[in-house]
């Protein structure tokens, strides 16, 4: 991780810090903001979620830095990203930081323009598509709809303990539509919920690496989900959403999976 | 509203309709695959939310057509959105619609699918930056941060007969950061409810045109965002943002803002 800096390198060089959001993974979905940015970075910082054909926009002569899977890999912890990124801003001038996703829900990219401005380091946000809302949008499920949803409510599966979050029982009871991220070790238990109160038959769908050519999806109501997900082979090794509520029914799936499903299951 | 097709324009072309969200405002927060399809539209249809800087992508013999502002123009109803899509899409092949925002958090984008479904035309979705996520981001508010909120929860203002949504109630009881869209004018109304429940001391902004050059943002507690929204020139003459919650906090006015409160405000 330590990287040695030569003389010539340490020369001045005014710092940034560009911290871009590349969406939920088709790389044709960053913003030309984005683009832009990545076009004038003397380094580039990306994780996992990242589809490479983005490096394709950076400069050949710009370091490169892969900081692995941002909530897998413990070689790569907030701090460390964070420390990097300020070490390659003083050093190398124009650091992107690029992140999957929007960068603020669940992406921590306040933490990282926070630590920067301790540097006193000039920071600029390029916001990203969030998955939330365009990962269920891209299947044909529209996060609202007229008579189908009230809102959205984006929870995240466990809270800073690692538990499940108990936000979920109240929206579960909402009447918003619900996204889940990452919360697919927590599916049994929200299913659990949803059932507790009655909302078994209620419409959900499992999306893993929306918007990507391995894309899954299982889509069923909350009493079948489960069982769809495993049928549909989809697990925990790219990112997963979850999605409850009525407007998943518009799925062009949903209809065929009902005229399937057995009496004592729905 | 009427047009006639000369028989010549009315020679067969295969016809498609991409729905294109464009971001919150910044007319570079577009997509690069929402650019590529402008670069291949025979007819763009745009509404006011729409920069027109975006219109220079669309090819110089493409047809143009201008419908108005989305929530608040009469002559272009969504029946007549609709009919026009369809109608240029069969007469002139691929028409790109594009609209302000994301498509699905209360863009209506499913319902222009569902019509050009029901003429059996092939559509092709194309999401954009949430206003509801990236405009808060911009403004250095994230709407989710580690230990001030457990997820994020978008309502409307009004509900479907434009009286106030009264999931607003469970939404302010929760500890999701709370953004709503199309609710200047329940302003007064959210305050009460964020009141009567104890909570007037809540971080509170409100963000007009967010994102573009005339962007305006009134950053206060619940108690006082009323009157800071006036001291602003706050109005209704663009799309306005509300957000509830401890994150905004994190803006960098709030701090002064505290010292300028005074102890019956705060």
């Amino acid at each position: 991780m330590e990287r040695q800096f030569t003389d010539k390198e340490r020369s001045y060089v005014e710092p940034k810090i560009t911290l871009v959001g590349a969406g939920p993974g088709d790389p044709d979905l960053i913003s030309v903001k984005g683009v832009k940015a990545l076009k004038i970075a003397d380094v580039i910082i990306y994780d996992a979620l990242v589809d490479e054909a983005l490096l394709d926009y950076v400069p050949k002569e710009a370091t490169r830095v892969y900081v692995g899977n941002p909530s897998g890999d413990e070689n790569f912890s907030q701090s460390t990203v964070n420390q990097l990124m300020v070490d390659y801003a003083l050093n190398f001038g124009h650091v992107v930081r690029l992140k999957g996703g929007d960068l603020f829900v669940f992406g921590r990219g306040y933490e990282e323009l926070e630590y920067a401005a301790s540097y006193s380091i000039e920071t600029e946000i390029i916001p990203g598509i969030s998955s939330a809302i365009s990962v269920p949008g891209l299947q044909g499920i529209p996060v609202t709809h007229k008579g189908d949803s009230d809102g959205l409510w984006i929870l995240c599966g466990t809270n800073e303990k690692g538990h499940i979050n108990t936000e979920l029982i109240n929206a579960a009871s909402s009447k918003a539509t619900v996204v889940v991220l990452l919360g697919y070790d927590q599916l049994h238990d929200i299913v659990n919920i949803y059932q507790s109160i009655g909302k078994g038959r209620l419409p959900a769908a499992v999306i893993q690496n929306g918007s990507m050519k391995n894309e899954k999806i299982a889509v069923g109501i909350v009493n079948t989900i489960e069982e769809i997900v495993e049928e549909e082979g989809i697990d925990n090794s790219g990112p997963v959403l979850l999605v409850f509520g009525q407007t998943v029914a518009h799925h062009h799936r949903f209809c065929s999976i009902l005229n399937f499903l057995e009496g004592d299951h729905y």
